[in-house]
């Protein structure tokens, strides 16, 4: 493991890593729903017809869902953040007493002494941009958001969804009987996840091998619940 | 708006937020694939029958993936905490020096004078766990998971997903034909995705008419891409 990781341009590995997160949001469950679906549909009808008409309404609905809510999650932290910046700059300006005081308690808080809390607190508060950016991040803990993020994200995760969702649904388009159509699309989806879920353990720093099998997993047992739910409803 | 909110108790404010974002995360979801799903059916097959039986596959499956989907993040992001705080002990013991130079540098970011990066770098580094837990939170920007978090995430998303399906997929239970089924799914449910909207956005602090809108407009385009997407393939 490369120790300095971490020790990186710290926006270039944030934005990078919320790339990432946007595919693996997307493809997690792009692989797994439509999957299951298309399991669960196998076990009550025997056209795959039904099947690839379900499975691409699924696609189109949870990419437009899943993606338009990126986006949605992108404008609103934007916004949140625009708001508590105003706040922020209104209570350094009226109520720059206990703001004095939120700083001190910072201060306090990650180990350093009365004198020192007064004399860095005094240094931040000289500087009002400063000392409201300074708030922002660490009283609050938010960063300033990319203003394109929730477009790129709304994109990735959407891709996402579509590329992973085709793959389970594929052996339907070819194979008629979807009984057949589902080893194939088990096989092949069981595969796609377990890869998937290797790479993605990878990324967050987690053993791989388990990852993906704990991945791999967690699509099987959707897929084997959908089957069972649809066979006892259709029965 | 309540602009006490951000001074609550910290560990507070972040527990209910992570359960209230659970619920918002299952439900978004849940209300509206399902929706688009069973509107998107209705344009391809006229009894409700298949309708319901793929509903609840998608419900069965969508409320598993998202739900192991959030337990595999909790557990993800306990072990990365793990593992990075192993990372910075050693470093803390082994690359003294630079840890000192990381530390002096976040207080020179911030804003202090050269001389009180010196002071308040040799206080901190005098505790090492303080030190430590100060790297993890203000370098790496890590907060200390809560051990039970992916459990009550898992549940948390996948009961809200269940409780949001449910919704859109219920007029189809009493109703056979699926066009007459249609027309209430989509009354219901855009009520309920306006409603939702506006509480979540509300919590996250954006004006929560827009956000209803928003949410609602998000459901309604995912429905109609559905629907339409379905009468092509079935066409």
């Amino acid at each position: 493991m490369d120790t300095h990781l971490h020790h990186e341009h710290p926006e270039d590995h944030l934005k990078s890593s919320d790339m990432l997160r946007d595919i693996v949001i997307g493809m997690s469950d792009g692989l797994t729903v439509p999957f299951a679906l298309a399991a669960g549909l196998s076990g009550a009808v025997s056209s795959s017809n039904i099947i690839v008409i379900a499975g691409i309404a699924e696609i189109c609905a949870g990419s437009i869902a899943m993606g338009l809510g990126g986006y949605l999650a992108g404008k609103t932290e934007q916004d949140h953040y625009s708001s508590e910046v105003k706040r922020e700059y209104d209570e350094v300006e009226h109520l720059r007493h206990r703001e004095i005081e939120e700083t001190k308690e910072f201060f306090a808080n990650i180990g350093l002494s009365p004198a020192l809390q007064e004399q860095a607190t005094e240094e931040i508060a000289r500087d009002k941009d400063r000392w409201v950016d300074f708030m922002m991040k660490y009283e609050l803990g938010l960063e300033k958001p990319d203003p394109k993020r929730a477009t790129k994200s709304a994109l990735n995760i959407g891709l996402s969804y579509i590329a992973g969702g085709i793959i389970p649904l594929s052996p339907y388009f070819f194979i008629d009987n979807s009984t057949e159509g589902l080893k194939i699309s088990v096989i092949a989806t069981l595969i796609c996840l377990f890869v998937f879920g290797y790479f993605k353990s990878k990324i967050t720093g987690i053993n791989p091998w388990t990852g993906a099998i704990r991945v791999m997993l967690i699509g099987a047992l959707a897929a084997a619940a959908a089957f069972g739910v649809a066979k006892l409803f259709e029965g």
